[in-house]
């Protein structure tokens, strides 16, 4: 066991797309439990696209983090020493640890991962946050009905290529938006997707969406926004559901984009725009998950990692996930299990 | 009774705000009525902001109405004559008679007004179309909470009047939003609400807006769009429910206004954007006029009426009613009871 910890503290508020610069690696000695409190040694890290929030200091749903703190984050790691007496070593655990080698724990937050079930690592995607917002946002925001046409944009990524997979098992005509060939290939060819659409170049994008969804758009699952949701809401059905998850392409401007005004589309078409959080379905996530890990099991819900190696990387990862370099979930991988 | 039935067609596609030239006054005979039919003498027409759409050849919900065809609209009248086994003359009906003295019906979509109830010109107000909207609109899609803050944009216009008062009854907290200081003393003594701003000027809107409402916005009643919503969704309280009745800035655009993004705001406030159309609630209208018609006889819900005289003013009414220059429920008077 090492005797430092590593860990990656926020240096600065990002403007714009983060810097790795915004961030500092530092060292520190690996701290003890006190009563009540385990020790956890990290295996992964998950990079997301809500983190960009936190360290920004506008206003959102949760504090910032702070300068010179160690960067939030969900991870997954093994329970190496405990005064908890419901943890003990050897135990797998998922909980927001940060960005760092080592973490104390109260326990607070913190699920035990079976790593008999799956790999340890889906515990911060498949069986974890991504998947569980996949899962509630499509089926209990969205309300997918066999026959439906679903839109997912940023479908290649964490979230969307799950949303995808989930509305096919659901019965309904898929098609995915995301910005490169590559991609398309990716949903299309290996998550089985009815149909996907590179929005890059933007001239002909609204053309082809049209073509690939020849009955309309009944329930659209947004991670981007911009003017790829902005296609979407002209050919919405009457009654649709915008479920509305994420807005990466918004995250990183400096100011405020404009848009055409679409309410009055959602008026003469009777649609729903919702946004959603993950935690509002915290109480439910065993009811979640449950299914997840079945059609994992029956290979009937295929996955992707992007996973680089080593804290001092969780930076460059998460700032690679915001430009969409990845396919299916970014990860890091800071040690063996 | 007149040898002579006089009609207002649409004489053009209005660009922008339609002007009188684009209606033309035409007569012709009145129409006998033929077998199931009867021939109703119009009493009140009514004027609403969805026409605007209806007389547009851009996609909607319905088609439009045709060049040279009679204007739609709503209206109530006196059966004269009948060959209609359910209707006979003497009683009092409102439909979509369109702006003519006089019009022929088989009785679909057409129902009986009780004159003993309330004024017969409540039928197109209160206890019609417009009543009808801001009860279900209100109270099935807002879902009022009592104690929380319901802002209303238009709040002088028929639905926002009544939005208001219906918020009141349930306990909530009511701001309006309306264009002029004579609108907001309407509301605010008349009509009981428990604040009101105008949105003129621009500059001080946000501010006002914001000390209005200390404890932020929880249901948002939105009849206007555009940049009096842009301010409201800047204040809104988490799992807010905005409902999209109107956008009345929008209608007259000779082009789609763009506006700052923000779906973002619904993710972070996990809130919800809902449109609706009446008509959606046509099976529970029955449910609606009762505790309307119940309000009305105790002097709880107040009401306005800006009444012009004469089938041929009924463009003007239109016109006008689009400006903004009527309190309450604007109508067109076409003959004595």
């Amino acid at each position: 066991m090492a005797l430092m910890d590593r860990q990656i503290t926020l240096a600065a508020r990002p403007e714009g797309l983060p810097k790795e610069s915004d961030f500092r690696l530092v060292e520190s000695p690996i701290p003890e439990p006190g009563g009540g409190q385990f020790l956890v040694r990290t295996l992964y890290l998950s990079v997301d696209p809500y983190m960009r929030g936190r360290i920004s200091d506008a206003p959102s749903y949760a504090e910032p983090v702070k300068l010179g703190e160690v960067m939030l984050g969900g991870a997954v790691g093994e329970v190496v020493k405990s005064n908890h007496p419901q943890f003990a070593p050897g135990e797998i655990v998922e909980g927001m640890f940060g960005w760092q080698e080592y973490a104390l724990s109260d326990g607070k937050g913190v699920r035990k991962v079976d790593p008999k079930l799956a790999p340890v690592s889906t515990a911060l995607y498949v069986l974890g946050m991504p998947g569980m917002t996949a899962y509630f946002g499509l089926l209990e925001i969205g309300k997918p009905q066999p026959g439906e046409t679903v839109v997912v944009s940023g479908a290649a990524g964490a979230v969307g290529s799950l949303v995808g997979q989930i509305a096919k098992l659901k019965g309904c005509r898929v098609v995915g938006i995301a910005g490169s060939d590559q991609k398309i290939q990716h949903v299309v060819e290996e998550l089985g997707f009815d149909g996907g659409i590179n929005y890059k170049p933007p001239a002909q994008f609204h053309e082809k969406l049209r073509e690939a969804c020849p009955n309309g758009i009944d329930v659209y699952f947004d991670n981007v926004g911009g003017s790829v949701t902005d296609a979407v809401i002209g050919l919405i059905n009457t009654r649709a559901r915008l479920v509305i998850c994420g807005q990466v392409s918004q995250y990183n401007l400096k100011r405020l984009e404009r848009g055409p005004r679409w309410l009055w589309q959602l008026i003469i078409k009777q649609a729903r725009a919702e946004g959603f959080l993950v935690y509002q379905f915290a109480d439910r996530y065993e009811e979640g998950h449950r299914p997840m890990a079945q059609w994992l099991k029956e290979g009937k819900l295929k996955y992707r990692e992007t996973i680089l190696a080593g804290v001092e990387n969780a930076p460059r990862a998460f700032i690679g996930m915001l430009q969409g370099e990845n396919v299916g979930k970014m990860l890091v991988k800071v040690a063996d299990l």
